[in-house]
């Protein structure tokens, strides 16, 4: 009795009590009503959800957030950019917030998971932290970024790396970026404004899905993200000599495609002559004419390489460049590297977050491991002006992007806890 | 003077005259203004000239054929399937004809040579022949066959091979195969009437240009074409499983172009494997979804081999079928051959025109060789019905269905010698 009462007290006078507060749970059950809810906003005829960004479907299901997050008593606004945040103060007016958070948009013909896992965990955690009367030193930033798979605009634009560019382009829905952000209740003219400074937070933590089947293969728990990975794009363009494919003799040809598809091995097999995660891709590929009589006379492919290290992208490149000029001086085929804008850097979490991640799965006796992120994320942009930090739970068959996409209740909630604990622990450790 | 009047005394009994025919030559001037002349039907702006079947300029063109034709003296008419019959008397009522021509119709953005060379011969022999006084013994046919380019489809019709289903087909004027005989003065209600029997012709030749090297490269001036070759299609798919390329591991995909990509290098390398002027080709690819970041779940490409014998498709294609499985076991990816109603069979020449052709070619002091023909054309639906020949005259570079297509004015007119050569040689040996 007399403990229960000095508990009570303690919390009133706001003093962490670090044994109490490594116990509190969040509420799985409450978490999968959520995610359920939120995928009611966009369905179909035929059971799937669509919800791209700047849909009605998106507007409704962020106005549901949006009541949602004032339910819980926390400030909402919408910055420029349509993102949605939502202020939870703490004890200490001067602390920069600790803020966390994922996105409610989806790809046409996506899933419930991506983005919402991360999105509906962040408002159990405050509806859990009210519930146990917790209040934080550092006041709680829960950010629902707009539009991330059309481009993560609105961390790019908080990061201040949206380009004004970028507002002429179209999503699905038709609507142009600059269109997009008018109807989320942004303002492009004032976009400037939500660019936040360099450590303007003190942390930026991102609760996702895998996207991949490493984390069920190996029967893992939590992924601690060691960074997500740049990218490059190139186009790779193979001229040949278009002929007739009756006439012209086997070894009088200049095939534009069998030098292509020399090449599309050769990017397999060189970028597994590395040791390390990186993924080198061949998308996209057209040949002209076309036609199953005419030897190709051209062909354009895409070539994709990902890596934690902006350097092991570079010497990936350097050798798949080589082999194409050994395919080339064979061939009589000429190929040309012709690299794209579509580039990101590698952005790496913070060591003292991947680290407190660590400590806090091990704490609630999850197993994890160590991992990149091979997808995009908010998260990204956000290493420009915080410490970041990463969860991944497991995606069932690594399925994304697809209405087969799924991650159990029990790996959401597992996320949603290591969070929730990562929070509470920063909380104490960052000034 | 005794001996001329002899000469003309024989001509006008019609008593053949070898000594004296065997000199007769084409007019290379007129051949060549011919050429030039029908260019300028659908000639552009740029300067190049598009002419397809069934267009207004390919109707301008015929009509200018026709005039020609009935210029020179011969009985016209166009059959139920557009068919151009231009008819010239033989001595010999019983004879069946001795059949000749090409086509006029171009493929878009075609040249000036093919088919037009094969049927500016044919109005320049009946010219030459009207000149010299020759009248042969058998009766002499010129065909220039409708829409070949599209399908050949006049000589199809005239060997019955025509089903009306194609009449549904439309090419690039917009005119369906059934709109475009209308338009050429054919009647589809009409078409079986144009069926020939079988050796119902006594010879049908074509000269024609190579569409290939061989000849400019090896520096001859006569192809003899042993046959043409057949060819088969088929669609090839290749099923594997589209998935995120930054999220999945290099040894976690089953990228189905990286599958369709080894499968392409195999068809070359089989098909180089064999002994013999077989070629296989891959002309045709799709990839899905195409986008950069996303790994290939599907590819579809076209598969094409062409040989002179029947068997040796079947052959190379085992071999390529046997490759491609085991493609398929190492990857994980499914692939699947459809066969497509694209075939033809190979057709061969008549050995006795063969002989014919090289024994004119030498008496005329050109060099040739033995080939296949590596392009289909008339005269392989004419070997229905008919004992066929070809010859063949170099292309500069060995381009076709192209503005660049060119054939020198010494070449068209070495040809059209030995066709008209080969006519009065068979004339004489024929029944």
């Amino acid at each position: 009795m007399g403990i229960r009462l000095l508990f009570i007290l303690l919390c009133l006078v706001h003093i962490p009590i670090l044994g109490q507060e490594s116990e509190v749970r969040i509420n799985q059950n409450r978490l999968e009503s959520r995610i359920m809810e939120l995928a009611q906003f966009g369905v179909q005829e035929n059971g799937e959800t669509e919800r791209v960004a700047f849909s009605d479907a998106d507007i409704e299901a962020r106005n549901w957030v949006v009541q949602t997050l004032e339910n819980l008593g926390l400030a909402v606004s919408i910055d420029y950019a349509g993102n949605i945040i939502g202020l939870r103060k703490g004890r200490n007016k001067e602390a920069k917030a600790i803020s966390f958070g994922s996105h409610i948009d989806r790809v046409p013909n996506g899933g419930n998971y991506d983005g919402c896992v991360g999105s509906m965990a962040a408002l159990e955690i405050i509806e859990t932290l009210n519930e146990n009367n917790i209040k934080t030193k550092h006041p709680l930033e829960v950010i629902i970024f707009s539009n991330e798979e059309g481009g993560v605009m609105g961390s790019r634009a908080m990061s201040g790396h949206l380009s004004n560019k970028a507002f002429r382009v179209a999503n699905s829905t038709g609507y142009t970026m600059g269109e997009g952000i008018m109807r989320l209740g942004g303002d492009t003219s004032q976009i400037k404004k939500v660019v936040r400074k360099k450590n303007s937070m003190a942390a930026f933590l991102e609760l996702h899905i895998e996207q991949g089947a490493i984390l069920e293969k190996e029967n893992l728990d939590i992924g601690i993200v060691e960074g997500i990975v740049g990218l490059k794009w190139w186009d790779v363009i193979f001229i040949g000599f278009a002929n007739h494919a009756g006439t012209t003799p086997m070894n009088a040809r200049q095939d534009a495609l069998l030098a292509a598809a020399k090449f599309i091995v050769a990017v397999n097999e060189v970028t597994n002559s590395f040791e390390g995660a990186q993924v080198g891709t061949v998308g996209r590929i057209k040949a002209e004419p076309g036609a199953p009589n005419v030897i190709p006379g051209k062909v354009v492919t895409s070539l994709e390489i990902r890596d934690l290290s902006s350097q092991v992208i570079e010497h990936v490149f350097n050798a798949i460049q080589a082999k194409a000029m050994e395919i080339s001086s064979a061939s009589g085929v000429q190929i040309e590297f012709v690299p794209l804008d579509t580039t990101a850097d590698p952005a790496l979490t913070d060591p003292v977050v991947q680290k407190e991640i660590e400590t806090v799965s091990k704490n609630l006796g999850l197993s994890f491991k160590y991992m990149p992120s091979g997808a995009g994320h908010d998260a990204q942009d956000m290493a420009h002006i915080a410490p970041i930090g990463m969860i991944f739970v497991p995606s069932k068959g690594g399925i994304s992007h697809s209405p087969k996409e799924f991650t159990s209740a029990e790996d959401m909630a597992n996320g949603t806890n290591v969070l929730l604990q990562t929070i509470l622990s920063l909380d104490q450790k960052l000034d």
